[in-house]
């Protein structure tokens, strides 16, 4: 039998990308699920399940075809046992994930958390192919990061490593997510610049961004929306989440020393409104032994990421 | 010829400490020489050679009896080329000792900067023994440190990684010696509770620092003894310093995940006055996941560190 195929999961907080790729990573094909979070642990298992038949059914691929299966999850996590620990943004407890699927499916399986998965499938299949000291940051609801040390993830004692959305940038910022305050996370995730536009919004300022949000539907989009028409409020709050992540960056440059860094994750679509300022800030505050040497650049993979880095997980 | 003994040289901003080590790195005798920096860098690669010849001396050692040369300087240093590119302790630019001391003693000779150094030395020696993923952080003059990944130094890509004292831990911080505001090392440095205590005995505060540094000798040492005598501004002092010492290694252990942080260097002892107040705050910033398991201790090697750090090194 040719067990030559692989499938990667991609868990998210409101959908679940499942793919089926061939021996080289290519995507064969994909589906893409709610992840009902709403409705419970089971129903997320459930529907974890239902996405890999329904993949495999596309495809027209047998479970015997498939070698292994990657998921790439929210954490923490616990990857040698297979647990996702828990979730800010999924009601998961203690999931055994990889035993169930592999109850399941009878197929190998392994899982990162979506960081790491992000970092190692721009490692083999995206910007950091020629690289092998490198940082991948994700800025979407929240700000995450793998670290890629000699060419492979680098997991810390417990796999728990990584953490870059909860270095301390300001300790005197907003509460976190985490418990912490002034995390990189509170200042330049999509969280923190929809919670900054909040704030914009009850503040005496004058900003469109009140007459956008009329229909109460505020987001990291709507404010670089309000950004693109030159309103200066929305400006200044990617500003200040730019002028963060460039501290974060020189900290993370100094204690690693990388080649390169990979921006990523669903607010990079504004970039435009808060890089130049990072890059800024950055060039400030790093050494320059190290900065001069650092290239940063985008993530190659996009919206399939997630999924890809599922596929080199598994 | 039996070349089965190693020399470590520990250079510093005011004292060469050189020895002669055992194959298993046992120090066998060891001289210290006045770095004498102000006389320049010719003076300076001088009494390099002169600690090697007078330690041998001292050992009765033959040069052919050495098996390899191991430098710890201050950095930044091109490893790989054996250059100490410039230091803010040492008058030195572009210094190719590596070069320098192989043509004059004929032996192999490798360096590292000291912080990476003393973390082999703790790694092998000390402290970190049992341990392959390790953060060695050294308070002294200033802050620094050396990452130990899966058992070995982990460089970066030009070998400038572990700059641990020069993450910001507070943007609006004082400025630090690299350029930066806010560095770690702006605030729990030796250097930076002597600026503190100076700005103490400016302020119309009361504190006993004011007549203890009556003859201008103000040192971390001096901001501890008065600590001692339960000065409260002395003991402030001490607690900011370890407030954003518990801010720096939480972000540490959020990114790494490691199993042990070992501190070192000359502020440790006064450890009473700062290590509960970094603790404390550590515990409030870093994630549950990793502090938990995470074990912090104190150097072992002491006085020897630099000096057994040089011999790991080669």
């Amino acid at each position: 039998m040719n067990s030559n195929k692989y499938i990667g999961i991609d868990l998210g907080g409101t959908k679940i990308m499942t793919a089926v790729a061939d021996e080289n990573g290519e995507i064969i094909d994909k589906v893409k699920l709610a992840t009902e979070s709403h409705l419970g642990q089971t129903r997320i298992k459930d529907n974890i399940f239902s996405s890999v038949y329904k993949v495999l059914a596309n495809t027209n691929t047998k479970m015997e075809n498939i070698n292994k299966i990657g998921i790439g999850s929210p954490g923490p996590l616990n990857i040698e046992r297979g647990i996702i620990y828990k979730s800010s943004n999924l009601p998961i407890k203690n999931m055994q994930i990889v035993k169930l699927l592999k109850k399941e499916t009878g197929i190998d399986t392994y899982i990162q958390n979506d960081a790491n998965a992000a970092a190692l499938g721009e490692k083999k299949f995206g910007a950091g192919q020629e690289v092998d000291d490198l940082l991948y940051i994700t800025i979407s609801t929240g700000v995450g990061g793998g670290i890629i040390v000699n060419g492979n993830i680098y997991y810390g004692h417990t796999g728990n490593a990584g953490e870059i959305g909860h270095i301390t940038v300001d300790p005197a910022g907003p509460k976190c997510g985490c418990g912490n305050y002034g995390c990189l996370e509170s200042f330049s995730s999509g969280t923190a610049i929809k919670n900054m536009a909040k704030k914009a919004i009850k503040s005496k300022d004058e900003t469109i961004l009140k007459e956008m949000n009329k229909n109460n539907k505020l987001s990291a989009e709507l404010v670089a929306k309000a950004a693109a028409k030159g309103d200066n409020k929305a400006l200044a709050i990617f500003s200040e989440a730019g002028y963060y992540l460039g501290i974060g960056m020189a900290s993370l440059v100094n204690i690693f020393n990388p080649e390169l860094i990979i921006l990523g994750g669903g607010v990079m679509k504004a970039k435009e409104y808060f890089l130049d300022k990072a890059k800024e800030e950055f060039k400030k505050r790093a050494l320059d032994v190290s900065a001069d040497i650092v290239k940063i650049t985008e993530a190659k993979l996009k919206d399939e990421i997630g999924v890809k880095g599922a596929i080199a997980v598994a």
